[in-house]
């Protein structure tokens, strides 16, 4: 029979909070060591020393440049400024909208889960066993509430401290792009690792908090406890579906707007400052792919272990009360934390990027080492944390597992991530024959670039769909619905890599407009160009993990609401859930719509008020007035926040909707049909609008040969690459990452309300 | 208990050849009519006077022109010889690569169907009443591959006729259009009309002939009969497969090809004489859009009458020989041509066209008419043809319905056609505000019009999916499975109609094409503009029915598939199901891709072969050098033969691999997936291409104050336009609408390949 873990309680209880202080501990390390890049001109050399640590200064090929010009210096610090503070304003003003939607959707889980039991204060049988006294539905109800609010809150604090420390990194980024691409490559990774590892090591600190804080009350009601902590999930991710389409609408509509007149009507460049929407455009950035990219990681970071943890709660672990194997998600987080420490080092102290060539390999060099580091991490907690022999709960029948098969969970998830993410670089790498193809339909025109965009980006489908397909078959057979929970988690484990890779991109996306407004020499733009193209890759493979995870997370947790709700079989060839299921496959179609179109109309309006300026402003044009920066971004404020409540109300009120009216079975289709649609769109609509963002990059830079029979920039082929981009803007950056969002949402909101579902759902079926 | 039906044996026997032969002779009657134009000029006066006995002349508020000029006859007759030589060898060819492919996969249906009791020739105990006793495996194999060779030749037949009539009518259409748009209008119709009349009474002839002559040999054997016959669905929808596929590819690599140069490049109007891609580019609307469109709802009508059959072959129906309710589905059929006979009397007979904005309302009371005729004739072959009570098999139990719930069932699907009908045309058509808009956001440039294109698509997703939701929910409730392919063969019963009015759209384009080429004055071409636009809107609409209806006939052959593969449920909670789910949802994007790399090659290839005549041929320009049409439609030959394969070889072999290495599990849910996802794709990515395309129409024709702000011809939005008309040809008439042959066929060939599944297949899972 089984035997105890090896790693005690006591030895468990020290090692997480231990990892996350860790984790934490390096944020502020790498924090401290890009502050030393001073904006404030006195200063400057000091910086510049400080920063240039990491290797013998000779080692830099380039030369450096611009050094001693104090006024770029003050220009920067102004720019980064006005970006910061635009972004400051613009979340917190979405923040109290969301606040205000998140406090009544509080409100509804408090009035719901407590309605089970007509908020009665008794304890009653627990769900799974029969025989044994649970808490009351209303304590659920109450924990749930609270739970929710916390992970609302901290998905809110990641995203607003990533947004702090990428504004804070920017024009650092800028400034040492002058000294070097291997300078303006560190400080824009270790920016990105602050956010990584703070992120992934709060997360981690509040859940342990939270379930140490809630198991005072519930003791030995294990069930009940981790249903509680499932709210964690359903408060991350909500806030993360807000973070995303109102970033996402604000950045995009900002971004297409300021291209569509300053690149294509203007013919002035990117980032231009004569550009007034130029300033909402870097905003964006900020808003859009840090504080939405953070928060929805977070929120599958989160649901993946409340996952995990509630199925875990039902096995043999939580009925025998063994804490370290219980806590078993946890430890993967917490090494994986240690592996991902271990693997920034690699980037930032082992080697360093010498030329422009370097950077994509160092990148990529990341996620292979931080893989291949974090497997023998699994081998060792699962060899540790887990008892040799144990059962795992599979739709009313324990399973037994072994720890070895666990390892093979979290493991297949961890390599499937790497192969999305791989596959990802293919579709999406200017370096590749795919995008190349892309570019050079550009020669005929618009239409054949998009032709061939959308073919790649439905074709870059296969592989990982392939990937995702045989992790959940493997883990799913070998130990159920917490085998793929652990999987996710697997794909998740070195989420702090992941994170400052992605982060890494919008960082030097901005550094670029910074140098570009600060009026800085061309060679710098192509420095903190050549960064950006390496991070539009990144950012693509970013957008790839977070996909995987959330195609595994939402099944798990569609696992753990069909236990919960007492669903024997999710039976398509039945008329409740095969329409379930395919109605549930049209939701992504929807959201979709929704949010293209908000982008759509906010951006015309842009259009519309970039246009009045050059119009009417005198001498805007030659650069001797300056823009309205502040209607730009009122404008595209006021979009974001207008637009992002109806698609975030499908996504919230869909479960409920289904649940009440058709109870259930249609609600399993729903969440199935939404899944298996919706990853396939997010993963085409990110792959084609990176494909084009970098076939257009491709074009500008003109590395080889090919590239340079379709340039220059303002060409035939370039104008027809910039239409894609502008196209691929909303696909990649609006609608295609929050429709990861949607699919974990649905889950986990209705796992939250199962209890409630199945006592009171289905209203309409009972009517006839 | 179940008394018999009213109407006797014999009365059926009659009732259904007679319904056929009526159809026929109808057919036979409107293509008379059309032919009385003559295309010979010396007679000309005649024809006029022949075609004009639709309405008193007086009623024509148009002048006549252009009556005398017999060069122009000439011209024309010239000019749609050189289309229908094009078209005619086209398909010649393709039919001779086609019928290799669908040899060797007879040959696998023999051999594999044979060897389910090992070539076999004993009778063998049934396989739903093991009490009696059935014909051998081996008699299933073999007339399942004659069946399977039926449906392919009266699917190739049906296509290749179609494309005969229309290329007959094309030029006829062009001349009555000198005598206003009413006579255009008639004789375009009538032409559709002959193609929709002589398929579905032809479909329903050979299918009847079909069941009686096997019967000889079956007997009493009616489970191993209908078995049999859904090999005639099978060789339908592989020939309309390949017919799509490569239709589709040749049209719009023609079409995409022509553009580019001739539009955008060199600024000459569309189907101008001399842009060397004129030809290819019109016999590519008869081989795609007729010919292709012709055999896929061919194929969608002989599958939703197998799959209703082979389910009525194991209820009471078949179980107690009762004839007539046996027969029921080819009933529904014989009532729907007589329904769609007096429909058409409407349009051709009882009012006329006079203006330009009558042709829309026109073509809509057609689907409003034949629906409420057809919903009458429902009732009362439902009545006759039906005992009161009788049961329907269902997944192992035999469930009691009543004749009126079977009325219900075959009316949904009839009404959700309707539905779509109108969603599509307000989707689609530039009447309605979100054409109009799409037009709009040209006025910021391509970029906007492919997302606001791209989202509209996407919208117009979400009434279609409820319809079809709400009609397979009632169905499925009611009578079970068979309850779905009655729904789908209620929407499918006025398709004499459906493809009348689908065909009169590219009929139409062609006049319009003919004029241009034959130098007739704008006010024709802007006559045959107006009757094309409204076909687009119509092709649309059609393109609406055949997913509509592909979505349920699937659903119904799916769960034909899992009675015959003996499987109890389709559990989404198993590993097996759910990653076949999820890679079904997969197909359809890696079949888009395919097929649209293969248009936007073969147009790139076009425009280099377009260019290059341009530019070498003197002359050609000031149009006294005539272009080299032959080699433009060698490379769409060519491409498409080459490029159909790989995708047609996707879908064929896609359920023999998943079903012989994983098993009957993992193909349903491969079915399940490509059906849900299929289905989204194809209706938005047809509802993009034709909003597209009648956004530009609405900028072109410039009938409001809206659209001359956009126009002319020309002028940046009206460019922009034409990216996103570009953009969309893929889209809507190869990729989108080859989808719904991709589900359908998959679900079909399930079907058939079944007993081989069960006794053979999964190894993989044996294996391991």
């Amino acid at each position: 029979m089984a035997a105890a873990a090896i790693l005690p309680e006591l030895a468990t209880q020290v090692v997480i909070p231990v990892a996350a202080a860790v984790g934490i501990a390096f944020a502020v390390l790498q924090w401290v060591l890009v502050s030393k890049v001073r904006l404030s001109p006195e200063r400057r050399g000091e910086g510049g020393a400080g920063a240039g640590k990491s290797g013998p200064s000779d080692y830099l090929i380039e030369e450096e440049e611009g050094l001693n010009d104090h006024n770029i210096v003050a220009t920067c610090a102004e720019i980064q400024n006005a970006i910061s503070e635009g972004a400051t304003s613009f979340l917190l003003t979405e923040y109290k909208y969301v606040g205000l939607f998140m406090s009544i959707f509080a409100i509804l889980i408090f009035l719901f889960l407590g309605s089970v039991e007509g908020f009665s204060t008794k304890s009653q049988p627990c769900h799974y066993s029969k025989d044994k006294t649970c808490k009351p539905a209303l304590a659920n109800a109450i924990f749930s509430t609270i739970a929710f609010v916390l992970g609302a809150v901290t998905s809110l604090v990641s995203g607003f401290l990533g947004m702090k420390i990428a504004t804070y990194a920017n024009a650092r980024t800028t400034l040492e792009a002058r000294k070097g691409v291997g300078k303006a490559f560190i400080t824009a990774f270790r920016s990105g690792a602050v956010m990584g590892f703070l992120l992934a090591a709060s997360g981690l600190l509040v859940l342990y908090i939270a379930i140490n804080l809630f198991g005072i009350y519930y003791g030995d009601d294990w069930e009940g406890l981790f249903e509680a902590i499932t709210g964690y999930g359903l408060g991350g991710s909500s806030m993360a579906l807000f973070g995303r389409v109102g970033g996402g609408i604000y950045t995009k509509a900002a971004d297409v707007g300021a291209d569509l007149v300053g690149k294509v009507e203007r013919n002035i460049p990117e980032d231009d400052p004569r550009n007034p929407a130029v300033i909402a455009d870097n905003v964006g950035d900020n808003v859009g792919d840090i504080a939405g990219m953070g928060s929805d990681l977070f929120g599958s970071y989160a649901e993946s272990s409340c996952a995990a943890l509630v199925v875990a709660s039902i096995s043999s672990f939580g009925i025998n009360h063994e804490f370290t194997p219980m806590v078993y998600p946890l430890l993967v987080s917490s090494v994986g934390i240690i592996a991902c420490l271990i693997t920034t080092l690699f980037a930032t102290d082992f080697f360093e990027i010498k030329a422009v060539s370097e950077i994509e390999p160092a990148l990529k060099k990341q996620l292979i080492i931080s893989t291949a580091v974090m497997t023998v991490g699994i081998a060792l907690i699962s060899w540790l944390g887990l008892p040799y022999t144990f059962t795992i709960f599979n739709f009313g029948v324990q399973k037994t597992v072994q720890s070895w098969q666990l390892f093979l969970c979290v493991s297949v998830g961890l390599w499937a991530g790497l192969i999305i993410g791989f596959v990802t670089e293919y579709y999406t790498s200017n370096a590749y024959s795919p995008v190349q193809d892309v570019a050079d339909s550009c020669r005929t025109g618009a239409a054949t670039n998009v032709i061939f965009g959308l073919a790649l980006g439905y074709k870059s489908v296969i592989i990982p769909i392939f990937a995702i397909a045989f992790s959940i078959f493997l883990s799913f057979s070998l130990a159920a619905m917490y085998g793929v929970a652990v999987a996710a988690l697997g794909m998740l484990s070195t989420i702090a890599t992941g994170l400052a890779i992605d982060a890494y991109g919008p960082i030097s996306d901005n550094a670029g407009g910074i140098a570009e407004m600060a009026g800085m020499s061309h060679r710098i733009r192509e420095r903190t160009d050549a960064l950006d193209a390496a991070g539009n890759t990144t950012a693509a493979i970013g957008k790839g993990f977070a996909i995987g995870s959330a195609a595994l997370v939402s099944l798990a947790l569609f696992g753990a609401f069909v236990s919960r709700a007492a669903i024997s079989t999710v039976d398509v060839l039945t008329p409740k859930v095969f329409i379930g299921l395919i109605v549930g496959a049209m939701l992504p179609y929807w959201f979709s719509a929704m949010t293209m179109k908000s982008v759509g109309s906010a951006a015309l309006k842009m259009v519309e008020e970039v246009r009045r300026q050059f119009n009417t402003i005198p001498g805007l044009m030659e650069g001797t007035t300056k823009p309205d920066y502040a209607t730009c971004v009122k404008i595209s404020t006021d979009a974001s926040i207008k637009e992002m409540i109806p698609p975030g109300a499908l996504v919230m009120l869909t479960p409920l909707i289904v649940g009440i009216l058709f109870g259930v079975e249609t609600l399993s289709g729903v969440l199935a049909g939404a899944l298996v649609s919706g990853v396939q769109i997010a993963i085409s609509a990110s792959n084609t609008g990176g494909a084009w963002d970098n076939a257009k990059k491709y074009i500008e830079a003109g590395a080889s040969e090919h590239a340079r029979t379709l340039g220059p920039k303002g060409s035939d082929p370039h104008k027809a690459a910039v239409i894609g981009d502008t196209i691929g803007d909303p696909l990649k950056d609006t609608s295609g990452p929050s429709l990861n969002i949607l699919i974990k949402l649905m889950a986990v909101e209705s796992l939250v309300f199962a209890p409630f579902f199945a006592a009171h759902g289905g209203i309409l079926f009972k009517l006839f």
